[in-house]
């Protein structure tokens, strides 16, 4: 019979292959099987050498493969001895379930181990010039969903209070809504706001606009999913951001 | 007359050198002058290949070099056609005022790319074993500095009421007052927190405790800074992720 084997949950970063870790790296090169997500950049899977590759992701077109069976491939797959890297956008820690997923093969027995990744908010912010802190102008940085299970909202109206910057995760669909309630929590209609799409890929599209016009922003920009929103004075710096990728691009 | 170089703002990440981005990594062996802060790991010194390395951080006991200097002197290696690699703990744009910094050389006119790291505290929340976000338990993780600018202190009020994870950032030399603070703002005294210091190196150490027993639990366990403070009920997975370490340290 052989021996368990390992589960790496894996944070692919924010989508530029680049900004994978050395310590993903290496694990895709030991993995024998890489489960993928959807938002996961396949060029990433060039360091899968030896590796059966499955996406459970919405890919193709098809429904997302549900998170029990999954967890339950990933299991069934180290107790026959396989090094699993179970590769998620981002961090896995940061809205990914891995939290789930971790709990799951831990009660397993099973060996885990995660890595973690630049999480998409952080990374598209500053691949726009958007420092997420900057000591002129915040606290800090709150990373929030802009969806919730069972229609839970965010506590708008304390956030709002927070003195953070918010990178608002997963809300393009409910921009309207989120917009009018943080306007209803008190932020000023002037307060500047941006909206970066497929963060640091080649296809990165930003723009930077205020409150009160960030719902007609993206439709005139004609910003869509995945995007991350976000909210605070320092959402004032992303032209700057423009501009030095242009500068990059070009040297 | 030689041609402008250009200055890489690089986020070492939260200290495991493997945490280290592909990117970083190429940046470090493209440069002829590292810049480095006392919280990156001397080891990621290793892919500055060709490079000269300056300290300048508070290695060695002297004083930190003050941060007008280190730019002025990035800024004047660059115009006489150097690569420099400005090198920070963590993420330049999260606490790492790598804002600052990068308007300071764009003002210059020089180009400036900056590269995201995992930022300490999400690194250190992953490496014991927290989730920072957990859809059970909140909506959303507040990464927040706890000593802020002229004594202007974070809304912990507000933070209270914001249903998010809080990791405290620089907060170990306040923490009986930030302990109070967060109690007066309703935070139950039963509130899971942990304390994670070193996180992500071989030296890693963390304990987990309640709110009203935090600032007994860093004496008692002799805990210090560089940390990071975690307030919420993820903080209660910690116990796991000590016994993940365990597991993945003998295997």
């Amino acid at each position: 019979m052989s021996s368990i084997g390992k589960i790496y949950l894996v944070g692919a970063g924010p989508g530029d292959p680049e900004l994978l870790t050395l310590k993903a790296a290496r694990a895709l090169g030991l993995a024998d099987v890489v489960l993928h997500d959807d938002l996961v950049n396949p060029e990433i899977l060039q360091y899968a050498r030896n590796a059966r590759v499955i996406a459970v992701g919405k890919r193709g077109g098809c429904r997302s493969t549900p998170q029990a069976f999954i967890q339950r491939l990933m299991i069934r797959l180290a107790r026959h001895g396989k090094c699993v890297a179970r590769v998620k956008g981002g961090d896995p820690f940061v809205f990914g379930r891995g939290g789930e997923e971790r709990d799951a093969i831990v009660a397993a027995g099973v060996p885990v181990e995660v890595i973690p990744g630049i999480t998409a908010g952080l990374g598209g912010l500053t691949a726009a010039g958007i420092p997420a802190t900057h000591r002129d102008h915040c606290q800090g940085v709150t990373l929030v969903a802009g969806h919730s299970r069972e229609g839970v909202e965010p506590n708008w109206a304390a956030l709002a209070q927070s003195g953070t910057t918010l990178v608002i995760y997963m809300g393009m669909a409910n921009i309207a809504r989120i917009s009018r309630a943080l306007a209803a929590a008190g932020i000023a209609p002037s307060t500047p706001c941006a909206v970066i799409q497929h963060g640091t890929l080649a296809t990165q599209r930003h723009a930077v606009t205020t409150l009160d016009d960030l719902v007609e922003t993206v439709i005139r920009e004609d910003l869509g999913s995945p995007a991350v929103i976000v909210i605070g004075d320092v959402a004032r710096y992303a032209a700057q951001g423009v501009a030095e990728s242009a500068r990059a691009s070009a040297g």
